[in-house]
C-alpha cells in the first residue's frame, strides 16, 4: 500500500484452470467458470486469466457477456493468441513463468478444476500472498501450522465469488508480502 | 496472427527509459516522454511502461492528459507501486525479468534516454521481433548484416511517434517471431 | 532424451524446504535434510538446492561431508550468497522465479517440511514432469484422476532417498514433458 | 561479497553467441570460440554457455579439450539437450529468460559474433553489473555518460580472454550491483 492510501480501483480476480478440460467433469467445470466470470463482472471485478482456452475462455466469456473487463496474461509473444473475450491481452513471452504473473497481478485467485499447472499456480499464489478459492480442484494441506494467505474449498460458483471478493478486500488491507 | 485475421485492437506502444533521470538532460528527457505519451494517446495507441517513475511516469501522464489508456508492468508484487497515471497496473513479481514483458506485450518500443536497463530492453525487444525507436538513447550496431526488426534513431517526439506507429503496423502484418 | 541415447551422468536430486525453519519441528527437519544429503551423495547423486540456509544448507552440508557434489541455484545476483557447502553456485538474478530452475534442473525433487514457497516448488516440479517425495511437508491431492508425475509421502530419510532415486531413474526413461 | 570475504572459487566466464552461425564469418567465429574456451580453461576459469550449438558448443569443446569445467544453462526442460561438451547441464525451463541466468551466473561475459539474442544478453549483462568483451559482435554506445560495467571491443582471442579475466577479477572486488 503506498503512502497516498489505497487506490480506487476495482479488484482483480484471477480465474485459473485447465486450458483443455476433458473427462466426465469437463462440461460442468466450463459452466462453473462462465458463471464465475459473470458474477465477478457484475460485482465490478476485473477478470484476469492466462488468456487461452478452456476455463480461461469460459470465465472471460462470462465476464464480457455481463459487461465486465478481462485481462489475458499470455505465455507466448503473440497477442492474437488470446481468446476472443480477452479485452486487454498481455503477451509476455515468458512460457511457463507467465503463471507467476497471472496470480501476482490479481488480488485473489480462483481455481476451477485443473491439473499440475493449476497446482503450481495455487502454490505461487500463496507464495505471493494471494489467498485462493478452489472449486473441484486441488486440496493442499501442510503438515505444519502456517499463517498468511488462505485456501477455501467452495461448494458452488456463488460461494466461490463471495469468498474471493472477501479475500481480495483483505489483501488490500494487509498489503503485499 | 491467428487464422481469424488481425484483431481490431489499438496498437500497444512501450515507452522505456530511466526511472530517475538525472544530469543535464533529465528535464528534456521527461518533457519528450510526456509529449510522446500525449501524441500516442491522440493517435489511439495504448501506452505501455514499466509503471514506475521518471520517463515511465511522464509518458503515462502525457497519455492520460490526452484521454488515453495506460498499462504499467510492475517489477514488484504491489499494484499500488504504480504511478498515478497507470490505468491498468500489472504487478508481476518478476523483478528484472519484467522488462521482457514490457517489450513483448507491445507492438513497437520507444526508448527515451536510459541507462543499462534500457539497453537490455532494446535488446530484448529486437530478440522478440519488436522494432525500436530511440531518442537520445543507445546506439546499437552489429558487425554483421542482420534482417528482422529495426532500430530508428529519431530526432524529436513527432518523429518518434510516427515511426513507432509505422513499426507497430508492420509487426501486425509480419506476425510474431 | 536426445537421439544419441541417455547420458552417463549422475542423477540430479533437488532438496527443497524452509530457509529458516522454526517451531518445534525445526531441529528434526534439519537433521533429516542433512541425512538425506549424505545418503544422496553416497548413492552418487548431485544435490541441487536453492543455495541459501536452513534445509538447503543442511542438505548441502550432508552431501559435501560424504564427498558429494552440490549445486546452489541462487535467487540473487551474488554467487557469494551461497552457503559454504555449495560447490557450484549459479547466481540467477531471478528472484522468486529461481524456484522453477531448482526443480527443472533436477531429475526428482525432495521436499522436507516447508511453507508456501515449498508448495509452489512442488507444484512447479509436477508441472515440469518431475516426481516429488515429501517428508513432513505438504499433502497435495487432486479432486480428479491425473496421470504423469507422482507424489510420494515418505516416512524417513532412507525411504525418501530410495524413492527419489527411483523417480529420477524413471524420468530419464520417460523423457521430458 | 559476503562478510566472510571472497570465496576461493574459480572465475566463471560466459561465452555467448549464435547457436547456428552462418554467412562468410561463421567458420572464423567458431574457431575463435573454441580458442577462447581453451584459453579460459588453461587459465583456470569455468566456461558458462547457453549449452546448445554453434558458438556455445565450440567454446565448451575448447574448454573440455584443455581439461576445463563447463556449465550449460539450457532454455528447455531436458538436460540431454546440452551439447556433448557441457559437464554440468542446468535445464531451466525458462525459454528466453534463461539468457538472464547465463550472464548473471558469470563474473564477466564474452560475446563472439551474434544476433539479436546476443545483444539482449549484452544488455542484460551490463544491467546486472557484468562487464562484457566483444569480438566481431555488437557495438553499443550510450548518448549519455554512464559509469558501471564496461564494454571492451577486442581484436583477437587472446585479447578477449585477458580482458575478460581482468573484468571478472574487478567484479569480485566491486561486488554485485
Amino acid at each position: 500500500m503506498s503512502e497516498r492510501g489505497p487506490r480506487l480501483r476495482p479488484p482483480y480476480i484471477a480465474v485459473i484452470g485447465d486450458g483443455e478440460p476433458h473427462g466426465p467433469d469437463a462440461h460442468r467445470l466450463l459452466e462453473w467458470a462462465e458463471e464465475i466470470g459473470s458474477l465477478l463482472a457484475r460485482a465490478g471485478a476485473v477478470v484476469v486469466t492466462g488468456g487461452l482456452g478452456g476455463v480461461m475462455e469460459a470465465a472471460s466469456r462470462g465476464a464480457v457477456a455481463a459487461g465486465g473487463q478481462t485481462i489475458g496474461i499470455l505465455p507466448g509473444a503473440d497477442p492474437d493468441e488470446a481468446n476472443d473475450y480477452v479485452r486487454t491481452p498481455i503477451a509476455t513471452g515468458l512460457g511457463v513463468v507467465r503463471n507467476l504473473v497471472v496470480v501476482t497481478s490479481s488480488d485473489a485467485v480462483i481455481a476451477v478444476g485443473g491439473r499440475h499447472g493449476t497446482l503450481s499456480e495455487i502454490g505461487l499464489a500463496l507464495r505471493m500472498g494471494r489467498s485462493v478459492v478452489t472449486l473441484s480442484s486441488w486440496r493442499v494441506e501442510s503438515d505444519h501450522r502456517l499463517g498468511g494467505p488462505r485456501v477455501h474449498r467452495a461448494r458452488d460458483a456463488r460461494d466461490v465469488v463471495s469468498v474471493a471478493l472477501r479475500f481480495a478486500a483483505e489483501r488490500e488491507v494487509a498489503g503485499p508480502p
